[in-house]
Protein backbone atom coordinates (compact mmCIF):
# COMPACT_ATOMS: atom_id res chain seq x y z
CA UNK A 1 0.00 0.00 0.00
CA UNK A 2 1.14 3.42 -0.91
CA UNK A 3 1.80 6.28 1.22
CA UNK A 4 -0.72 8.20 -0.68
CA UNK A 5 -3.30 5.55 -0.26
CA UNK A 6 -2.47 4.95 3.09
CA UNK A 7 -3.40 8.75 3.94
CA UNK A 8 -6.68 8.35 1.65
CA UNK A 9 -8.12 5.95 3.76
CA UNK A 10 -7.36 7.53 6.64
CA UNK A 11 -8.88 9.97 5.46
CA UNK A 12 -11.87 8.23 5.11
CA UNK A 13 -11.80 6.11 8.37
CA UNK A 14 -9.48 8.52 10.85
CA UNK A 15 -10.88 6.66 13.53
CA UNK A 16 -10.02 3.17 12.47
CA UNK A 17 -6.55 4.00 11.18
CA UNK A 18 -5.47 6.08 14.49
CA UNK A 19 -5.91 2.35 16.21
CA UNK A 20 -4.20 0.67 12.94
CA UNK A 21 -1.11 2.97 12.74
CA UNK A 22 1.90 3.90 14.53
CA UNK A 23 1.88 7.18 16.19
CA UNK A 24 3.84 10.26 14.31
CA UNK A 25 4.93 7.51 11.12
CA UNK A 26 6.84 9.57 9.39
CA UNK A 27 8.08 6.63 7.49
CA UNK A 28 6.27 3.65 8.08
CA UNK A 29 9.14 0.89 7.83
CA UNK A 30 13.08 1.15 7.66
CA UNK A 31 12.95 0.97 3.74
CA UNK A 32 10.71 3.50 2.78
CA UNK A 33 13.55 5.80 4.57
CA UNK A 34 15.78 4.17 2.62
CA UNK A 35 13.58 5.39 -0.75
CA UNK A 36 12.61 8.36 0.34
CA UNK A 37 16.15 9.34 0.46
CA UNK A 38 17.21 8.09 -2.28
CA UNK A 39 14.33 9.04 -4.29
CA UNK A 40 15.13 13.34 -3.13
CA UNK A 41 18.93 12.34 -4.09
CA UNK A 42 17.80 11.17 -7.51
CA UNK A 43 15.49 13.84 -8.54
CA UNK A 44 18.32 16.46 -6.97
CA UNK A 45 21.23 14.58 -9.19
CA UNK A 46 19.05 14.95 -12.06
CA UNK A 47 17.89 18.59 -11.75
CA UNK A 48 21.61 19.58 -10.80
CA UNK A 49 22.72 17.75 -14.39
CA UNK A 50 20.59 19.98 -15.81
CA UNK A 51 21.90 22.75 -14.59
CA UNK A 52 25.60 20.54 -15.32
CA UNK A 53 24.71 20.32 -18.60
CA UNK A 54 24.21 24.52 -19.12
CA UNK A 55 27.12 24.96 -17.52
CA UNK A 56 29.19 22.67 -19.65
CA UNK A 57 28.01 23.91 -22.86
CA UNK A 58 26.23 21.42 -23.99
CA UNK A 59 22.95 22.25 -23.76
CA UNK A 60 22.69 26.35 -24.51
CA UNK A 61 22.53 28.76 -21.40
CA UNK A 62 19.09 29.32 -20.47
CA UNK A 63 18.54 31.52 -17.52
CA UNK A 64 14.72 31.14 -16.71
CA UNK A 65 15.34 27.09 -17.21
CA UNK A 66 18.82 27.51 -14.64
CA UNK A 67 16.21 29.60 -12.29
CA UNK A 68 13.82 27.24 -12.44
CA UNK A 69 16.19 24.39 -12.04
CA UNK A 70 18.23 25.40 -9.21
CA UNK A 71 15.14 26.49 -7.23
CA UNK A 72 14.56 22.31 -7.37
CA UNK A 73 17.90 21.31 -6.37
CA UNK A 74 17.59 24.04 -3.29
CA UNK A 75 13.85 22.86 -2.25
CA UNK A 76 15.29 18.70 -2.41
CA UNK A 77 18.95 19.50 -0.73
CA UNK A 78 16.82 19.82 2.39
CA UNK A 79 14.73 16.74 2.11
CA UNK A 80 16.88 13.54 1.90
CA UNK A 81 18.52 13.85 5.55
CA UNK A 82 14.86 12.88 7.11
CA UNK A 83 15.78 9.76 6.03
CA UNK A 84 19.03 8.69 7.43
CA UNK A 85 17.46 7.39 10.61
CA UNK A 86 19.06 4.50 12.92
CA UNK A 87 17.60 1.15 11.83
CA UNK A 88 18.17 2.12 7.68
CA UNK A 89 22.35 1.59 8.19
CA UNK A 90 21.77 -1.53 6.34
CA UNK A 91 18.82 -1.96 4.52
CA UNK A 92 17.87 -2.32 0.98
CA UNK A 93 20.00 -1.52 -1.97
CA UNK A 94 21.84 1.47 0.73
CA UNK A 95 24.73 3.07 -0.28
CA UNK A 96 25.49 5.19 2.53
CA UNK A 97 28.57 4.38 4.48
CA UNK A 98 28.64 3.49 8.27
CA UNK A 99 30.34 6.75 8.56
CA UNK A 100 27.22 8.57 8.01
CA UNK A 101 26.09 7.45 11.39
CA UNK A 102 29.48 7.08 13.34
CA UNK A 103 30.48 10.22 12.44
CA UNK A 104 27.82 11.55 12.58
CA UNK A 105 28.81 15.37 13.23
CA UNK A 106 31.10 15.34 10.14
CA UNK A 107 28.13 13.85 7.92
CA UNK A 108 25.88 16.97 9.14
CA UNK A 109 28.66 19.23 8.70
CA UNK A 110 29.29 17.67 4.74
CA UNK A 111 25.20 17.90 4.45
CA UNK A 112 25.05 21.19 5.38
CA UNK A 113 27.77 23.12 3.26
CA UNK A 114 26.45 21.25 0.51
CA UNK A 115 22.43 23.18 1.47
CA UNK A 116 24.97 26.39 1.92
CA UNK A 117 26.43 26.06 -1.55
CA UNK A 118 23.59 25.07 -3.20
CA UNK A 119 21.83 28.25 -1.99
CA UNK A 120 24.53 30.35 -3.71
CA UNK A 121 24.27 28.34 -6.61
CA UNK A 122 20.87 29.15 -6.89
CA UNK A 123 21.44 32.92 -5.95
CA UNK A 124 23.69 32.47 -8.37
CA UNK A 125 21.17 31.18 -10.90
CA UNK A 126 18.61 34.76 -10.20
CA UNK A 127 21.53 37.17 -11.52
CA UNK A 128 20.98 35.60 -14.81
CA UNK A 129 24.96 35.72 -15.76
CA UNK A 130 26.48 32.58 -16.66
CA UNK A 131 29.87 32.58 -15.35
CA UNK A 132 28.41 33.29 -11.91
CA UNK A 133 26.22 30.36 -12.42
CA UNK A 134 29.20 28.06 -13.37
CA UNK A 135 31.32 29.34 -10.52
CA UNK A 136 28.66 28.59 -7.98
CA UNK A 137 28.03 25.09 -9.76
CA UNK A 138 31.72 24.11 -9.66
CA UNK A 139 31.99 25.57 -5.72
CA UNK A 140 28.51 23.14 -5.21
CA UNK A 141 29.36 20.38 -7.27
CA UNK A 142 32.51 19.78 -5.09
CA UNK A 143 30.60 19.83 -2.22
CA UNK A 144 28.22 16.96 -3.54
CA UNK A 145 31.33 15.21 -4.23
CA UNK A 146 33.18 15.54 -0.94
CA UNK A 147 29.90 14.27 0.87
CA UNK A 148 30.49 10.91 -1.57
CA UNK A 149 33.47 10.77 -1.31
CA UNK A 150 33.23 9.90 2.64
CA UNK A 151 29.80 8.77 3.64
CA UNK A 152 29.04 6.82 -0.07
CA UNK A 153 30.08 3.35 -1.11
CA UNK A 154 31.81 3.09 -4.53
CA UNK A 155 29.26 2.72 -7.18
CA UNK B 1 28.21 6.52 -12.45
CA UNK B 2 25.81 9.18 -11.36
CA UNK B 3 23.94 11.96 -12.68
CA UNK B 4 26.08 14.30 -10.47
CA UNK B 5 29.11 12.89 -10.98
CA UNK B 6 28.60 13.13 -15.25
CA UNK B 7 28.00 16.80 -14.59
CA UNK B 8 31.24 17.43 -12.18
CA UNK B 9 33.60 15.36 -14.99
CA UNK B 10 31.39 17.62 -17.56
CA UNK B 11 32.85 20.67 -15.52
CA UNK B 12 36.29 19.58 -15.73
CA UNK B 13 36.21 17.99 -18.96
CA UNK B 14 33.38 19.71 -20.94
CA UNK B 15 35.53 19.22 -24.41
CA UNK B 16 35.61 15.94 -23.95
CA UNK B 17 31.85 14.87 -22.55
CA UNK B 18 30.95 17.06 -25.57
CA UNK B 19 31.95 14.37 -28.23
CA UNK B 20 30.82 11.25 -25.53
CA UNK B 21 27.70 12.28 -24.37
CA UNK B 22 23.96 12.67 -26.54
CA UNK B 23 23.11 16.07 -26.97
CA UNK B 24 20.30 17.55 -24.72
CA UNK B 25 20.68 14.23 -22.81
CA UNK B 26 17.97 14.74 -19.83
CA UNK B 27 18.24 10.79 -18.83
CA UNK B 28 21.05 9.24 -20.12
CA UNK B 29 18.99 5.86 -20.75
CA UNK B 30 15.32 4.71 -20.14
CA UNK B 31 15.62 3.35 -16.85
CA UNK B 32 16.57 6.85 -15.73
CA UNK B 33 13.90 8.52 -16.53
CA UNK B 34 11.70 5.45 -14.58
CA UNK B 35 13.99 6.09 -11.60
CA UNK B 36 13.16 9.71 -12.16
CA UNK B 37 9.50 9.88 -12.10
CA UNK B 38 8.88 7.25 -9.16
CA UNK B 39 11.58 9.25 -7.53
CA UNK B 40 9.46 12.10 -7.74
CA UNK B 41 6.40 10.47 -6.94
CA UNK B 42 7.84 9.22 -3.94
CA UNK B 43 8.63 12.56 -2.24
CA UNK B 44 5.64 13.83 -3.49
CA UNK B 45 3.76 10.64 -1.51
CA UNK B 46 5.65 11.18 1.03
CA UNK B 47 5.60 14.80 1.85
CA UNK B 48 1.68 14.42 0.92
CA UNK B 49 1.42 11.38 3.52
CA UNK B 50 2.70 14.28 6.42
CA UNK B 51 0.00 16.70 5.77
CA UNK B 52 -2.62 13.53 5.64
CA UNK B 53 -1.57 13.07 8.88
CA UNK B 54 -2.41 16.44 10.48
CA UNK B 55 -5.71 15.92 8.25
CA UNK B 56 -6.28 12.77 10.14
CA UNK B 57 -5.57 13.85 13.30
CA UNK B 58 -2.85 10.78 13.48
CA UNK B 59 -0.34 14.13 14.57
CA UNK B 60 -1.98 17.21 15.67
CA UNK B 61 -2.68 20.45 13.33
CA UNK B 62 0.77 22.38 12.72
CA UNK B 63 -0.13 25.18 10.19
CA UNK B 64 3.25 25.97 9.21
CA UNK B 65 4.42 22.30 9.15
CA UNK B 66 1.32 21.79 6.86
CA UNK B 67 2.71 24.80 4.83
CA UNK B 68 6.20 23.37 4.26
CA UNK B 69 4.52 19.91 3.10
CA UNK B 70 2.20 21.41 0.65
CA UNK B 71 4.86 23.55 -1.33
CA UNK B 72 7.00 20.41 -1.54
CA UNK B 73 4.29 18.53 -2.75
CA UNK B 74 3.40 21.39 -5.70
CA UNK B 75 7.13 21.53 -6.55
CA UNK B 76 6.97 17.81 -7.13
CA UNK B 77 3.62 17.80 -8.59
CA UNK B 78 4.84 19.50 -11.86
CA UNK B 79 7.84 17.12 -11.73
CA UNK B 80 7.43 13.41 -12.25
CA UNK B 81 5.67 13.74 -16.42
CA UNK B 82 8.80 14.45 -18.06
CA UNK B 83 9.84 11.33 -17.49
CA UNK B 84 7.08 9.63 -19.30
CA UNK B 85 8.89 9.20 -21.84
CA UNK B 86 8.52 6.78 -24.97
CA UNK B 87 10.42 3.89 -24.54
CA UNK B 88 10.02 3.74 -20.75
CA UNK B 89 6.70 1.88 -21.06
CA UNK B 90 7.97 -1.57 -19.85
CA UNK B 91 11.36 -0.65 -18.06
CA UNK B 92 12.44 -1.51 -15.25
CA UNK B 93 9.55 -2.17 -12.81
CA UNK B 94 7.08 0.17 -13.80
CA UNK B 95 4.21 0.49 -12.20
CA UNK B 96 2.68 2.38 -15.29
CA UNK B 97 -0.09 1.22 -17.37
CA UNK B 98 -0.04 0.90 -21.42
CA UNK B 99 -3.11 3.59 -21.12
CA UNK B 100 -0.17 6.44 -19.97
CA UNK B 101 0.67 5.94 -23.60
CA UNK B 102 -1.86 5.01 -25.85
CA UNK B 103 -4.62 7.33 -23.95
CA UNK B 104 -2.02 10.34 -22.72
CA UNK B 105 -4.73 13.20 -23.86
CA UNK B 106 -6.39 11.71 -20.65
CA UNK B 107 -3.21 11.12 -18.52
CA UNK B 108 -1.95 14.54 -19.34
CA UNK B 109 -5.38 15.45 -18.39
CA UNK B 110 -5.31 13.38 -15.38
CA UNK B 111 -2.20 14.91 -14.40
CA UNK B 112 -3.13 18.24 -14.85
CA UNK B 113 -6.33 18.01 -12.15
CA UNK B 114 -3.93 16.60 -10.03
CA UNK B 115 -1.46 19.79 -10.12
CA UNK B 116 -4.60 22.03 -9.83
CA UNK B 117 -6.21 19.94 -7.12
CA UNK B 118 -2.29 20.24 -5.19
CA UNK B 119 -2.08 23.88 -5.76
CA UNK B 120 -5.46 24.60 -3.97
CA UNK B 121 -4.18 22.78 -1.40
CA UNK B 122 -1.09 24.78 -1.15
CA UNK B 123 -3.38 27.65 -1.05
CA UNK B 124 -5.37 26.61 1.77
CA UNK B 125 -2.33 25.27 3.58
CA UNK B 126 -1.52 29.00 3.37
CA UNK B 127 -4.94 30.17 5.24
CA UNK B 128 -3.50 28.49 8.03
CA UNK B 129 -7.25 27.13 8.72
CA UNK B 130 -7.15 23.27 9.61
CA UNK B 131 -10.73 22.68 7.74
CA UNK B 132 -9.88 24.30 4.43
CA UNK B 133 -6.60 21.88 4.63
CA UNK B 134 -9.21 19.26 5.20
CA UNK B 135 -11.19 19.99 2.42
CA UNK B 136 -8.70 20.80 0.32
CA UNK B 137 -6.57 17.68 1.28
CA UNK B 138 -9.50 15.00 0.46
CA UNK B 139 -9.85 16.88 -3.13
CA UNK B 140 -6.36 16.54 -4.13
CA UNK B 141 -6.17 13.01 -2.69
CA UNK B 142 -9.25 12.00 -4.79
CA UNK B 143 -7.33 13.29 -8.17
CA UNK B 144 -4.44 10.98 -6.87
CA UNK B 145 -6.28 8.05 -6.73
CA UNK B 146 -8.38 8.78 -10.08
CA UNK B 147 -5.05 8.91 -11.54
CA UNK B 148 -3.93 5.55 -10.05
CA UNK B 149 -7.21 3.61 -10.84
CA UNK B 150 -6.75 4.36 -14.98
CA UNK B 151 -2.96 4.26 -14.97
CA UNK B 152 -1.23 3.04 -12.66
CA UNK B 153 -0.63 -1.31 -12.05
CA UNK B 154 -2.72 -2.41 -8.92
CA UNK B 155 -0.11 -3.62 -6.37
Amino acid sequence: MTVIKKAMMGLAAAAAMACALPAVAQFQKPEDAVRYRQSAFNVMGNHFARIGAMVNGRVPFDANAAQVNTEIVQTMSRLPYAGFIAGTETIGNTAALPEVWTQSDKFKAAAQKMQDEVAKLNVAAKTGNADQLKTAFGTAAASCKACHDDFRKKP
